[in-house]
């Protein structure tokens, strides 16, 4: 597939950082290498953009009926997860994690992390999304097969090991993934550090890996405030929330990435919101292991800066970020009875540009020159989406991953016209299968 | 396409009216005309009952990596209204309603209903809808569509004309249509009385439009306590909820189908269950436009029967029921903090066999011999449905219409791998493109 493309005649949905999502009629984007050089409406403009830049050829995609966008980046994944998906519902988070998934983790070996993460980038792509904020283990593996695929992934390194029946804080782990990343010459991946929880990081970890994330310079990656049992625990143990606790030993910052936050009091906002954190919303999680309704609104009227995520497959169970853009819109507005909250420009920008910061990837996200091309292609030539109306309300409340046609991403299709380009799907549902069946 | 198709090797699912919902591996099911005639686990056994239906030559359907499910039945919908999709977002019901909507209701002309149906109808069957319980004017024209495509309707019928600047009951209205749909020879269309709501019918209606069903034996359609303005003004004028007024002029029955009630007490779920009224929750909508979340959990410990619909595609903004059920359960989950609730196998029956019930169509919506042959074949051989897991869970919480490969309604494909059979989609779109321009 050439390195240049010129996209013609396309409807452009882009957000922005200080304005609401603006729309294009018949929009022109071109795009070198990695690279977008010319947004606008004029075709010839488009096309002295790509000669400019050094393009002698280019293909041309013809966009009639066709939306053009930025993909999407989920804040809050566990990428392996999708091995487990549908083993476990209408169950308690409790019951879930400690009862279905752990044991089953505990017997992961080498292999089951990289086609995990395969199963769920190829999902991910499919549905418009080009980049994910992944916490698990097997960092290796996971990053080794999203460079192949072409896939940007924020993903996690543990700063502790386990050796000899305790745990201890192991900054060699932390050095070798970043040796790695170096390696590979990459701007896909950037590591951030796992600091997964309250519940089971205990106190003495907390200052030791602050210092660690101060050093390397890293991301935190954090679970907050989930649920009312995890807020219960730490006040019984610690006399504060998990917010306090965690801004106490300095884990939050504003490249912090903080997942699910449902159950947050005054002071907690206004702490998240003073330090920059990223939260991370799980709409469907948080519903389905009955964590709560997280208060968007307050959140909002906090100055919290907000994106979203679908959280593992086994706890939601697909990665649809159109469904969580919706339900997020959808809960926001039905639990207050204000139906203007949450609109349509405002959820589709924190799925969009706001996850793409909160991973770390800043010239990602915006459909304007300068930026990278993460781009989707949607088909509104369908049923679900005609007559197409409001092109932003359309894609947060009608469109879904049927509709996706092409995903671009760092300017090389990964998708096109439904079909994907860089995962050998066939190998990974095989290996996967195989995986589910033996940590039955 | 042959009229007798043995489905060999599917993962089978089904619904029961007694019992949770089953599931079959490697099961076989044979079509005979409109009818399944066998469903079980032996190849031969399908093809006996096949040999003894008089078939002599079928269509083999492979089912490798698919499940073979019923259809669903839509509960409450109002299919012109796809014309009006994402023109009105982020309001208030009754700003979208009598600002938007209504005004430009008023302009429809014939043949609006007509492609405004088709283009839903299209949108439905594309997602695995069969049937829908249909709250709209235009009832012949949208009639006629339903039977050229071979989908079924619950149809509403207006029992009150407006002439020379008043309203009064018309039976005449209701007797043509009864007329046309017996003329028509049809199994497909079961007409319904529209009393669209307490706060569109006035008092005086209700007792006559309650002798008129009983007189023509029809089912009433009606909208009750969707928003709590209703239910102010409802106690305001009579002193009761709109539950106990409708109830006092015997409209509240076996057959009749409430779309909403999102704000219900005791009483009124009491009078709801006792009269064996058909409660259609609609999620999507209900938060949309920020009525509120309906209380399914009590409603169930009540005894109420209970169905799933999408509202119109205005006010959703997509007719997609896999969003609805998931959202039914996570609602219910999410809302009340247990994780039991409403589980999989609950929300699938309520989406399939229960909608069929309450839209009159007693022998479909089961997947076993001797029901009509309403049937939809999804392909999870994707990565969204991938690893299986237990079937159940993936219909509910990972599938999509990405995913649905083929509809079958009445022995009938209507859509087969992916492709529709009897809508000619393109002059749907056109004309629908029209209309939503005209009534701009």
């Amino acid at each position: 597939m050439s390195k240049s493309v010129l996209f013609s005649g396309f409807t452009i949905v882009t957000p922005h950082d200080d304005s609401p999502v603006s729309v294009i009629e018949n929009g022109y984007c071109s795009v070198f290498r990695s690279h977008i050089v010319y947004v606008g409406t004029s075709k010839e403009e488009a096309e002295v953009a790509l000669k400019a830049s050094g393009a002698e050829v280019w293909f041309v995609y013809e966009g009639k009926n066709k939306i053009l966008c930025p993909t999407f980046a989920n804040a809050h994944a566990h990428t392996p997860m999708s091995i487990f998906r549908n083993i476990a519902d209408d169950t308690s988070l409790q019951d879930w994690l400690f009862g279905e998934i752990i044991p089953r983790e505990d017997k992961m070996i080498s292999g089951d992390f990289y086609y995990g993460n395969l199963l769920t980038l190829a999902e991910m792509i499919e549905g418009g999304t080009a980049c994910a904020a992944n916490m698990y283990d097997g960092q290796i593996e996971i990053a080794k097969g999203a460079i192949e695929t072409g896939f940007r992934v924020q993903q996690t390194v543990m700063g502790k090991t386990f050796k000899d029946g305790v745990w201890s804080v192991d900054r060699k782990n932390v050095e070798d993934f970043l040796a790695f990343i170096k390696e590979q010459n990459t701007e896909l991946i950037k590591p951030s550090l796992l600091v997964h929880s309250i519940y089971l990081y205990p106190e003495e970890f907390y200052k030791p890996l602050s210092e660690v994330a101060k050093e390397f310079d890293l991301p935190v990656s954090v679970h907050i405030s989930e649920t009312k049992t995890e807020i219960e625990n730490c006040v019984k143990s610690y006399g504060v929330s998990p917010v306090v606790k965690l801004d106490e030993a300095g884990l939050l910052c504003d490249t912090t990435v903080a997942a699910h936050c449902v159950h947050l009091d005054d002071q907690d906002r206004m702490i998240l919101s003073d330090r920059k954190v990223w939260v991370a919303h799980n709409p469907s999680s948080n519903m389905k292991l009955a964590s709560g309704l997280a208060d968007l609104f307050k959140m909002q009227k906090a100055g919290v800066r907000l994106c979203l995520g679908t959280d593992g497959a086994a706890s939601n169970n697909n990665q649809d970020m159109f469904q969580e853009m919706k339900l997020a819109s959808f809960i926001a507005k039905g639990s207050t009875c204000d139906p203007t909250l949450l609109s349509a420009s405002e959820v589709f920008t924190m799925a969009t540009r706001n996850g793409y910061l909160a991973c770390g990837f800043e010239d990602c996200g915006i459909i304007d020159k300068g930026y990278r091309a993460d781009i989707q292609i949607i088909d509104y030539d369908c049923p679900q989406m005609w007559p197409l109306g409001n092109p932003v309300s359309s894609l947060v409340y009608s469109c879904g991953p049927k509709c996706v046609e092409s995903v671009m991403i760092d300017g090389n299709f990964v998708l096109y016209k439904h079909e994907l380009k860089t995962i050998d799907l066939e190998k990974v549902k095989e290996e996967t299968k195989k995986t589910m069946m033996r940590l039955k």
